[in-house]
């Protein structure tokens, strides 16, 4: 299906993913490398000087993608700005699959007028990606105004009662808006790939 | 504090709530029952013949509660009819405390323009009382949007993920709009009494 | 958005209902009730006798859909015949919305050839809504062998730690395949709005 | 609402700090950012040299707040000496927005009669904030005993069964004393500003 | 040791009941029988005319002791008049065991002076058994009042996040007064059990 | 109550603790301090050289308790050499209150030979602490063979399903062995004092 | 594998069953259904005369089993009178595989010594399922004194902190005892088809 | 029993290992350590030269085991690279019990084919050890697939919804899938245990 060249990056050795780049390098592919940690990615950018790493995401890959499509067709929508780490591993998730998207930051609730302004850039988009920590009230906001497919990201932003994602979790799940669907905390990998499913269904 | 004739019903057994009310009729003072069973109701009401019951909220008082403030002072905005209960337990014990309030059914955020419709008649309140079940986010909206003090009731509405209040719950403690406080999973009987407490500052 | 004329049954009393109901019949509109029990339902299937009512799911409608779309285009798939409500309600919302999909039942991850076999049945659909409850495994396969979007369904299916949907849910969030979405428990009208969602954007 | 010029410090970069400050600094505003860990602070107390910050509870703020009202409106009662930081939290935050505070320190539930002799210094303000850790008591002693507005804060202070402040939180919500309010755990922040909403209401 | 003729009543059958009291019937030996239903009490009381139930507490005798110390040595407090079927469970369960106690009602921490009141009557009992439910603070505030051992039981009293006695239960386990031990939810079997242990200590 | 001098030293700056400790020093009063840190305890040991601290329990006294009753009263039994921090802070605590204590170690249930072999030196106590981490099943099976009051201490001994000592917890509070009572998970302390009052209780 | 012709009862309906049963029945084949309720079973033992139904366990097979091993090889042992219908469970599957087993009821970890009395006949066994709930202590005790594959079940009995079979699924998962494995709360037919995979290994 | 020589490292000294290490040493016999720490193995290390560490599981023995089995007997199959450790702790164990095993990598659920092509030589096991993290399917689908003894093991492997391998123990539990077995989170030790325990039984 193509997702194959995806390294979950977190929990390998640099040993391991060194010889793992090995192969991908000499077969002349790129390959997405995700929650990655600075200190590993540092070695990694030593030895393949073309790489490309966001300390925000943690993202890697073998060589940086800059040609996509010449329309943004993803709008990733943050809640706070402390969700620019998730909102860029779904932006360089998108780019690495030849999606072009576009990211607009600090949309939360609390501040109503901002998103309401924002209304009418947002319906332009094939997908909402929706990104929001805290009480994750974002996505149901959204999803009564707009009538694309949702992808909610529930992110680890937050203390105490925040438990982690956990309730940004819940809330979304259990939005009293229509049709909104959801995906692990912080994972704007998988909330990318999920639009990607969407995005080849179009093309048919 | 004035605050003690109030028992809490629904693990009394008819009898022993028999005694206390009889306890009460002969000192000829009125007395507030929370979350009473309607089979429990029934015979109360019987013996009690001006005595009053909501069968949605599950609130009984000996006598019920006409002579209030002329002008409503608390805003109970409820997020789904399904939390009718919830609200009403809130606005009976508000009467019974001699507090004039008003209920505002049915004012989803996924239906937003409806709630910013009625934001000028919200604005009108001392207090507003915000009960939502589900996800919860109706608070958080109203919160970034009002200056009032503002009393977050969830409810054990929703199903799954809804964790029979405990999201709502959680999400109204984690709200990125500032100043919100928050009461126990269907409390409207102490979301009216917090209220109480801050009227009583105004008086002063 | 044509998201509106939904009521979620299950917390509201039958003269709500029927007042509810009035107003949509009087305006010649149809209207989808969810988790409707199946006492309530007798009642205003007396009321309407046109009107439609599926035990399984809970499913009410004024006026029955009958005629969609030539093409069946969102597969459901069931991992157990103990899910068959949730994928019907599902079917029903579908159908409500005007869209044709199938059923294909008992697909289990522990008859793993029984799945295999339907493959190419499944490649057909646009979309896959995917069904299952104990320990949730059959939306992972599934996401690993075929390309579209994939919608998972958690059910409450199950006993001691399947914990009502929980573990379902989190091992579909937590799914290694690529790309799975995932709605509430029990949660077959979510998904199908999801579903809607995405045909809708390529209709385009 | 003048509630803007917050910012949350926690999972900011000193580089997105530096950036947002300087916007305030040359708007000649001040700013209050919550929950700052000590490290950065120091980086930002060094650019900004009449800046303020209180490392107990990480509150940094553009240039102090001297001038408040002159008479102390709000107590805030801490159970222990390891809830300093969060009784610190609401006391700056009332600073910032010009409400005078006093802190009580250390009058726990245990020794009951510090607290009773401290009875009538408690009665002679508008609004208690009530800090707890541990089992969280404090707060429904003081409500059975006070008739002022009670804004219960738990904190993360105490090991195992605390639950790192998930049994204050809980035991606060579920307090047999009328009329408690209650805010996330460690949210000395939340607090303040839900004081200021009632004392706003006051003024009016 | 003296503590084997108890049986848990809640799960067995009236048959497999009818066969362990005649056992002991025929033995001349009394019995214990714990958490009983009405219903199935009701039956096993016709066949044993002289034996006991309490239905509050569901505690069922095959004769009833009425010959104990005649000094109380053991005070039971509860905080609440829902509390009394767990009081009555320690109470119950003492006599069976040849000790005499006392049970005081509804003294509850909401209500600081009736309970203040009592002070020299508990000081006058050999252990003190405190039963809770709600936030469970009233082992706190006896323990930190006076010097014997204390014996705390969390009950499944409340609604909300009162979650079925565990809020009392992990308020009693992280109390910040010394020295206090706690027993499972509704568990006032154990707590006389443990009472029963330490007066044997006593006796020596 | 004699209980006051007691300092819980983990959230507690040096600072704070030097200037409390001067205090007791000046008074000529000897002090416990609770779960103090090795780091923060090599200061405190510079300035006060007659103090005392082990590092297994994070106990530290002004001066060490030497001088105890010739009979050991309370016997400390431990489940495993992972437990000897819990099982010191109980011996340590019991020293400072003028208790002499024993500790037996590594008596667990997975060899139970080993605990049969000690059966009669263990009825010798007037008291049994019984501190045990993993599945927590060693209250259970001497509060079976033994009858004298058996303390129960969880400890966070154990990885994955010891859920930090939550297990342990659960499983001493629901054992089915009659009369054991329970204390916070690894609080050796808590244990200690309440042996006190039990102890106090036979001296009447 | 010969696993396929079972049935899990509980979620489905009296006409799903009948339907399923007349299958079975006219291939001449027999077949196992799992925790089915008695109401539902009364009608299907009408049908089928020559039908079995164990109303403990909810187990119902077409045609019941008598003709197994000689030996039994599968020892079952239930800590309580309460576990009898899991206990049962296991060995009605057994029996429906062809297995021979015994029960020995009531050997709890309280009363050891009936527990130690017993071990020789324990020891004869080629495989111990251990049935506990509570504390679930039992596999522990016996997984440290015999040599065999042991397979823990854990039940829902209790009350409080039992949380429904929790507690003893834990404390099994967490046991100190070497290579006890465990099965889901309640599922005694699954420990049955564990010990059917081990004796097929035997066979080999 | 044959089981005691082992040691669990994790929470035990250097000095306290060194001592234990010294005993077995001077007795001639072998020790297995579990979940020892780099640090903390290297100086052990130097002390016994011939002594084996494998860094990825934490396995420490005085001598390391090559002399087993021709013929491996036990199936170690990871789902993805990073379960490494874990399976590697399932193989030392077996090899320190003089059993012979064969880990399979890498053989996730998402890339069923890969799997399939792999069963007969999994067929060729007498027991299965299946090690997963994330959502935890794969011994369900292998379970599905063979008869042979399964033993499933949970890592905690993943983030967010993974809840450190709460929710692949919870799915494994739960399987559809007849008579999977369980342990605990990460515990290779365990199920290598248990294999000894099972394959003792073949010997007979």
């Amino acid at each position: 299906m193509g997702f194959d060249e995806v390294v979950y990056g977190a929990t390998k050795s640099v040993t391991l993913l060194l010889e793992l780049l090995q192969d991908y390098s000499e077969k002349g592919q790129n390959v997405l490398v995700t929650k990655l940690q600075e200190a590993k990615a540092k070695i990694l950018l030593k030895t393949y000087e073309t790489s490309f790493y966001d300390v925000e995401s943690g993202i890697f890959m073998l060589s940086h993608i800059t040609e996509v499509d010449a329309k943004a067709r993803v709008g990733i929508i943050s809640a706070g700005s402390s969700d620019i780490g998730v909102a860029n591993e779904a932006l360089y998730t998108l780019a690495y699959m030849g999606v072009s998207a576009h990211v607009i930051h600090d949309v939360g609730v609390a501040g109503l007028h901002r998103l309401l302004d924002k209304l009418e850039e947002l319906r332009a988009f094939d997908i909402l990606i929706v990104v929001a920590g805290f009480e994750g009230a974002l996505p149901t906001v959204i999803g009564g105004l707009l009538p694309q497919p949702i992808i909610a990201v529930p992110t680890s932003t937050g203390y105490g009662t925040a438990k982690n994602g956990e309730t940004a979790l819940y809330a979304m799940l259990t939005s009293c808006a229509n049709g909104i669907v959801v995906v692990n905390v912080d994972n704007g990998y998988g909330a990318a790939m999920s639009a990607v499913r969407i995005l080849n269904l179009k093309k048919q």
